[in-house]
């Protein structure tokens, strides 16, 4: 059972309701284009507007957060940069000259950077939110990983980012991530959550070497058997094994479809926080579009644990959110398809004879 | 041979030019990420490279052409929709009420509708371009779809949109189209290039029965029996069995590729043109950005003919350009992070360690 003092902070998640989907799918029918050639974009538009309970949905305010993190676990030398890159890659994200921070601009998406525990702070820069925990997590090869207040800590980080989201009128969330080192947390989270070996669901991150990656799984194996996370708690698993970034993003997912955001996910990392997500609160997995699947092994592992078919296939293994940024633009399109085509009726187009 | 008449339509593609392509592969090395951590992001922007011989490419100015037309096949009971829909959609696609014309407005890119052979002319109105070569094909299961000076025609269009595209500062054009019966006409055309059976490159287009399926399967049987198209011979085959907007689409494939533009393909009917394109001049297929798999069976053996990987599969079969239209914000984001992303060097990131 999850800690009582943890349990405070989960809110109820409600189920998308059934009747809009039941309408918004009829509505569909009506545009003017041959029953269900949009494919997947039907859904997508389906989706949204049984969440906003409304056959106008839009989701063109969209926000891309990302969480920030450093992982004790590099002390096992598990990859190939070193951990000063998070705080580095953190100013190259404000600055504007990472992935995601040329992707967000290109696809008309805000971006929140949150420094929830880099190592070596990070100096106050504008774009940067600090919300910082602590200075990383605790090396998971040795012990837990976070203490119960700070994993606490880092998961209301994510319900605030989601507060901040929802007043600022963001209709989509994206779930972005930087931690050198989170490839093997991830794994670790991956392992214990859906039960499948370290060796199954352990990648090579940004790289890593054949004797680097049995590093990794070897790891991931000893942070299983030293922390014994109990895998019908999410909680557990997260703050045992996990990142305070996989925290707060998991966090965010719960706070976004808790305000009835569609919820972007993005790679390995994202999922996995997605995935502790949807065994707390299982109605999460109806506001999620997995953006795309990496080429990660895990993420398959975890788009089937929570049930979603990814969107894209483009071979991405960044993180940072670029997938979801990749994916934000075709789901935009496909509302705005569903919210501004004409009818059948409307358009005076003769409707395929019965 | 091809028509001695038509050949004197065809211009000359130059191949990419392979030191570009390899200039563009290091510089994606020097970018702030993991080495190919981008995936099929990381190629398309290494192709606008070398297509635009410039580290500094865009793709932001993007245009999607839909060509329309008739087909005489429609005779024959292949479609659930009458052929009066043809015009319809014209007129729908121009007031902003198709699938297209929303996503085209949702993805920032032009539209251009050219009526190249629809059967009662549309009423001119402001966005519609009135090219018409014929009031529809004739009906390819009992002789020739085109006359060599129709087909010529035709194939003209398509070139001369492709140069007020580049006039106009195109930088990425879409393929469209529209035209009740096209899916029959795709699959004789996928046939004679490919020469797959009729069974195998027929589907459902916009929702035959099993029985109407069956009548697509048999007339194209019989248009290839009657018209004999030599499929060395890719304008034989076009004015045999094509279309008007098949034809036009296959010029704008390869005048785009003289121009240096990104050719970015949609699904049965304009990747039928494709191939055609790429059949007379091979160097057309290092232009193309194939955007999706489409449901129709025969798209795949087509994007194994001009040699592409589909980028999205969502599993459309609308036409109209709907898939380029779709794909047009990933190429851009892609070719975006290409050009304005920060390098190790001026980030001040740590490379990984050698």
């Amino acid at each position: 059972m999850p800690d009582r003092t943890l349990t405070t902070l989960l809110p109820d998640v409600e189920p998308i309701p059934r009747d809009w989907l039941v309408r918004a799918e009829a509505r569909q029918l009506e545009l003017t284009k041959p029953p269900h050639s949009l494919g997947r974009l039907e859904e997508l538009a389906v989706l949204a507007a049984a969440i906003q309970r409304t056959l106008q949905p839009s989701v063109c305010r969209k926000r891309l957060v990302v969480f920030a993190a450093d992982h004790g676990v590099v002390d096992e030398d598990i990859s190939p940069y070193p951990q000063a890159v998070t705080a580095q890659m953190v100013r190259n994200l404000i600055a504007g000259g990472a992935a995601a921070s040329v992707m967000a601009r290109s696809v008309g998406a805000d971006l929140t950077v949150v420094d929830v525990g880099v190592a070596r702070p990070v100096i106050a820069a504008p774009g940067l939110l600090v919300r910082r925990v602590a200075p990383g997590t605790r090396n998971l090869a040795r012990g837990p990983a976070m203490t119960t207040s700070e994993f606490g800590a880092a998961f209301e980080v994510g319900l605030e980012s989601a507060a901040d989201a929802a007043a600022a009128g963001v209709q989509m969330i994206g779930l972005g991530e930087m931690g050198i080192g989170n490839t093997t947390t991830a794994a670790a989270v991956t392992a214990a959550l859906t039960g499948r070996s370290a060796r199954d669901v352990t990648g090579r991150g940004t790289g890593a070497s054949d004797e680097m990656w049995l590093r990794k799984v070897q790891v991931v194996e000893r942070a299983l058997a030293l922390n014994t996370p109990d895998p019908d708690d999410a909680f557990d698993v997260l703050r045992k094994v996990g990142g305070l970034e996989i925290a707060a993003l998991c966090g965010l997912a719960i706070g976004a479809a808790v305000r009835g955001l569609l919820v972007v996910t993005d790679g390995f990392i994202a999922t996995a926080a997605v995935a502790a997500a949807v065994r707390l609160r299982p109605a999460v997995a109806e506001y999620i579009v997995a953006a795309h699947l990496s080429t990660e092994p895990g993420h398959a592992a975890l788009l089937q644990f929570i049930g979603a078919r990814p969107l894209l296939n483009l071979s991405l293994r960044l993180g940072e959110g670029t997938g979801a940024l990749a994916a934000f633009p075709v789901i935009v399109a496909a509302v705005d398809a569903f919210r501004e085509m004409a009818t059948f009726e409307s358009a005076g187009v003769a409707n395929r004879t019965p």
